[in-house]
């Protein structure tokens, strides 16, 4: 964490300090930046995101009379572990979650039970350096939603506001104009807020999707799962471990141990539904979810004592045909001003876990482009990228969640019987452990493009593949020796990154190409730095470009690095130190990501923490090139 | 972290459900269990550790009208890390805290400058999981007083109050009497509370020290110390490492990297003062210090452009020569009923960066004890080891830290002179590396006594010494698989821990004597959990059982366990399965603390995280008889 630069202040480093302009309490804008309708996981991580700009105006309606409190989804990957470090929000939840160590699979026995079929360690290792946890949904958006209280424009959401329709004019600096209403008693008469730009974040019954005339696309749901969030006592031995469970007469459970030791929630298949039939949801009672249960489980017992939220989830995958209002026959013609995320552009089974992450994603690879065009740093046509790059990561996890619901819901085999269909253990368990990548969330591959470089340079550091996350490895902090994980001093500030690993030189040697480099980024008319970097802010306010060495961390001084890397902040002229590392003997960091020692390399990475390009080090021009389309130089003032 | 047992709840499960009958806002109480004066770092564990306990009133007046914004110490010891654990804290406190990795010494150059003598490792390896961190004295209060907010008591100080003095009377529930005293500009009337007991935390000029006559044997202060907290740029290379610097002219600097990565704290020699002149401290200006650190770092340079806080420090060795009420003749016919605790029993310089940790720590080994004597689980004679524990505790801190700082201050050895006197390089990195067991708080080896064995049966677990602090160590958690360290569940709650690391059999095995013990533990009449654990509350209330087998975790269930490891939870009877843990087979717990693999062992660890005993698994009538000479039996209700 870096703090007082601007001068030292008592308290909590995690309050940051308020920023002048904002809000006055009590009063409602007519106009504002961005109009965010729900709080769900989409809403709370982009207005975080957005947060973080007091001088973007974020307006965030949210129909519920206040947070949530209860259910929803609970599975939170790896990846989205990795998110909230940007957020600084990894450690509490890391603290206060389940973590999801082991998965273990259960079939039919011979007798009319249920036994083990497999154990097997759920995260595959080296995969991330943070774990599969399960936590409340509420508890996630309580996170995030307090970071936002926290930021320097201290944004809180503005409760019991309904969105009820937005439009967009054709023209004008704000040109989307939201209708809102009030959900209390007395709603009074509705509201009209001018908007530069609105994101429908309202789950799957979005009303700006309603309003775009979006159509979702995909099977009509059809099989009803009742899931359960429940305190009990059991004689199941793995309560506390996730199970897969089937017994013979088909049924099955998906059990998921949750935060704090003893709750845990059972999702209970409830057998296929005619999708037809509107009533058949409420037909199912808490009771016969449990008796469901109990029947599955058996000869194990389970005697429910208290229910903490329950509902009957039936959901088929589906997909929205546009992520945004513009028609496939104007993009290019007109820049995006409306746009839908998380459920309200994709719903599917709660099976694999991945409602609340995906949604959580769609929230931060919007949250840094409309921050980045707002503040003049990009094209607007950066915007396009957010449909372009989601609805292929939707159309992904709708046909993966089709494969692993249909695994997850198959009936045994019959030995006696294996044509008759169905899926014997090791087959499902298969499934799960090749589905390991994409559950925790690390199947993301963005496509070449704007801000997507080919991989062409991609064998300069194997270990980071153009279009996937930035995996992070440990190094060692050169001005304090510090291990840490490189990956995690990467802020969700909306910054670029350019991480320059360097060639075996050292780096006051005249041959060092990172030093090379350097002069090229802070001096170079044509360098994203000085092309891109307005005047009167830190240099490294767009571009956080951070060097790590080859050398021992003792055989190098921060005076033997470039000056480049040792940036004065404003106002005091402070030095930051913690821009250069070195390789953490015991973890090479370029040995784990296969990073050329001769050649070195730069690894350019998104603020939303994904590779957007591999290049030699003396690419400098191609360096410069990369950032001539995605950015803008600022107005002169 | 374990949460919901007694029902699911939203919101933050660090925010407790706060216990019914506490003292109403607005009102002052005549009467209290426990009255604490002073909200330094002895105060705040104290207070902290008490509102654990609702049933227990406990008043904390502090002299400020709010809390301690800036300065004081700032070195932050492992052990006193591994305390703050104990508190949920200690996550919060290394994400925030400048982290000592290595300690750099400069010495005199041939010229007339300063060059680097040596860098070394700051804390050896193995001496702990957590690192040692700096971070501001006022935070570490926050975070305690955040933590007794949210604590079930609710527990806040009330500020602007001032001990006066106290006096203990020889009969009566209440016998101490306090004066306490408004702090404003309108003191008013002095109030007078009544108390059971009253610790005196209010630093080295403690008025309950006062009251109750105790001296102050030792050193007069003699050698002057600027302090100062600043944001400063400088070429000096080592500014975020741990630096102990000497020059030529005999000047000395102890350069302390801080928290955030800008603000930085130079202890600056001043030299010696006339133990007689009282001015003498005044006439040291901000300018002067800033001078004196120039001179001294020369050729590097000095540029201050913040000074976030200074002082000019100038204390010997001294202590005190009782720590509580009842005179060296009185011991044992009467009950200590006031305490000093931190300052108010010891001070020495801040060159070890000892004196908030052991101030607190004297704060944690006096908290639990108050606790268990007000809740009738321990005989008042537990409140004597309190003083026989940390006077010797603080006399080993004054000779430490006269040898430590004379080392520090020591002038540079001439070459050409060596006969002279003074310090070479080496010897004086040689005493910093002896001294690091001391300084990282390890040093604490309790004798032995009511609460502490005789080291009969030590080489069963000779990693654990009796006296010293339990050494965490990893392992996997039978029920979830989750790989954790096992000293780390155990929390500041005031229960003592029995660790049982099984013998080689199987838990289910019929000659297994993990199981034989549980056995006793669960049934016999003379089993501590039986004779000490009050009826109507949770069977480990007072006794917190935990077992570490040998088998890997996958060949073990939760079933095959003694019930007693599982036990249930009022009130709804749930199953705590957070008992029972496996050798983690790439770190294994036998083997790095070495226990006996065929014979197992029992590790008894005090509240206060103290290794207490180690005893046979089938030592079950001396387990008894140890905790006869602790434990009192619960009063029939
Ligand atoms: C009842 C329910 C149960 C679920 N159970 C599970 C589960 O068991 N497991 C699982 O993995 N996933 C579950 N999901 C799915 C998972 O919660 C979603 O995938 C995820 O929350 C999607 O996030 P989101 O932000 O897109 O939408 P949501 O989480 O649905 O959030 C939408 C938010 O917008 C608000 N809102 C709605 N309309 C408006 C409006 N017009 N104006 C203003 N605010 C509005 C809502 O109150 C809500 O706060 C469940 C979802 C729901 C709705
Ligand atoms: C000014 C100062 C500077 C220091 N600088 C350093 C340093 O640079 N490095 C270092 O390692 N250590 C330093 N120390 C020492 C270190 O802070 C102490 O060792 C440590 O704080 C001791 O903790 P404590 O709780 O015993 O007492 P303190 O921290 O002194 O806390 C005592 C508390 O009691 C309050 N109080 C005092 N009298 C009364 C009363 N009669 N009634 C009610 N409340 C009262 C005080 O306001 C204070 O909050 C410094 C101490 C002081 C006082």
């Amino acid at each position: 964490m870096q703090f007082y630069q601007d001068g030292y202040r008592p308290g909590d480093p995690d309050i940051r300090p308020a920023a002048p302009g904002r809000r006055a309490p009590g009063t409602f804008p007519e106009q504002v930046d961005v109009l965010i309708a729900g709080t769900g996981p989409a809403g709370s991580v982009l207005a975080a995101q957005l947060a973080e700009f007091p001088d973007i105006s974020t307006l965030v309606v949210e129909r519920r009379e206040a947070a949530l409190e209860l259910g929803h989804a609970d599975g939170v990957a790896c990846r989205t572990v990795e998110m909230f470090n940007g957020f600084g929000l990894a450690e509490r939840l890391m603290r206060e979650a389940y973590w999801v160590n082991e998965t273990s699979f259960w079939g039919p026995d011979s007798a009319d039970g249920i036994a083990r079929t497999g154990r097997i360690q759920d995260v595959a290792d080296g995969l991330s350096e943070y774990p599969h946890v399960i936590v409340n949904q509420a508890r996630m958006q309580d996170l995030l939603l307090e970071h936002m209280a926290n930021s320097p424009s201290r944004l809180v959401p503005d409760y019991g506001l309904e969105l009820i329709d937005v439009s967009v004019a054709e023209t004008g600096d704000h040109p989307v104009t939201a209708t809102l209403r009030r959900t209390g008693a007395e709603p009074g008469a509705d509201i009209t807020v001018a908007a530069k730009y609105a994101v429908g974040c309202e789950g799957a019954r979005s009303n700006v999707r309603r309003s775009l005339g979006i159509k979702m696309q995909g099977d009509a749901r059809n099989h009803a799962w009742g899931v359960m969030d429940m305190l009990a006592v059991t004689d199941f031995p793995d309560i506390r471990l996730k199970s897969a469970i089937q017994s013979a007469s088909g049924g099955s459970i998906l059990l998921i141990p949750r935060e704090g030791g003893y709750l845990v929630r059972l999702y209970v298949d409830l057998g296929d539904i005619d999708p037809g039939d509107r009533e058949a949801r409420g037909r199912f009672t808490a009771d016969s979810v449990i008796e469901a249960a109990q029947k599955i489980l058996h000869p194990y017992t389970l005697d429910v004592k208290e229910i903490a939220w329950w509902s009957v989830y039936e959901v088929g995958q589906r997909i929205a045909e546009r992520f945004d209002d513009v028609l496939p026959e104007d993009r290019g013609t007109r820049t995006p001003r409306v746009f839908i995320a998380g459920d309200a552009c994709h719903t599917h089974s709660a099976k694999a876990g991945q409602g609340m992450n995906v949604s959580m994603q769609d929230g931060f690879n919007l949250g840094w482009k409309l921050a980045a065009v707002l503040q003049g740093r990009s094209p607007e046509a950066l915007l396009d990228t957010y449909s372009e790059e989601r609805q292929v990561i939707a159309q992904e996890l709708i046909d993966f969640d089709l494969k692993w619901s249909t695994a997850m819901a198959a009936k045994p085999k019959d030995p006696a019987n294996p044509d008759a269909g169905g899926m014997d253990a090791a087959e499902r368990q298969g499934i799960f452990t090749q589905g390991g990548r994409f559950t925790a969330g690390f199947a993301t591959d963005y496509r070449p493009g704007m801000i997507t470089g080919e991989g062409t340079h991609e064998h300069l550091a194997s270990g980071f593949p153009v279009g996937e996350r930035f995996h992070s490895s440990p190094v060692i902090r050169l001005a304090d020796a510090k291990p840490l994980q490189l990956g995690h001093q990467a802020l969700a500030d909306g910054r670029w990154r350019i991480y320059v690993f360097a060639d075996a030189a050292r780096p006051d040697a005249a041959d060092s190409r990172l030093a090379a480099l350097c002069t090229f980024l802070a001096e170079a008319p044509s360098s994203p730095v000085c092309s891109f970097t307005p005047a009167g802010v830190d240099d490294d306010a767009v571009f956080d470009v951070r060097a790590v060495l080859q050398q021992h961390h003792r055989d190098v001084e921060p005076g033997d690095v470039p000056a480049f890397l040792l940036p004065r902040r404003a106002p005091l002229g402070l030095i930051d130190y913690e821009k250069v590392f070195t390789a953490d003997a015991a973890n090479d960091i370029f040995a784990a990501r296969g990073i050329d020692r001769e050649l070195g390399a730069i690894v350019v990475v998104r603020p939303d923490q994904y590779v957007a390009h591999v290049l030699p080090l003396d690419a400098h021009a191609e360096l410069a090139a990369f950032f001539a389309g995605i950015m803008r130089a600022p107005a002169l003032v």
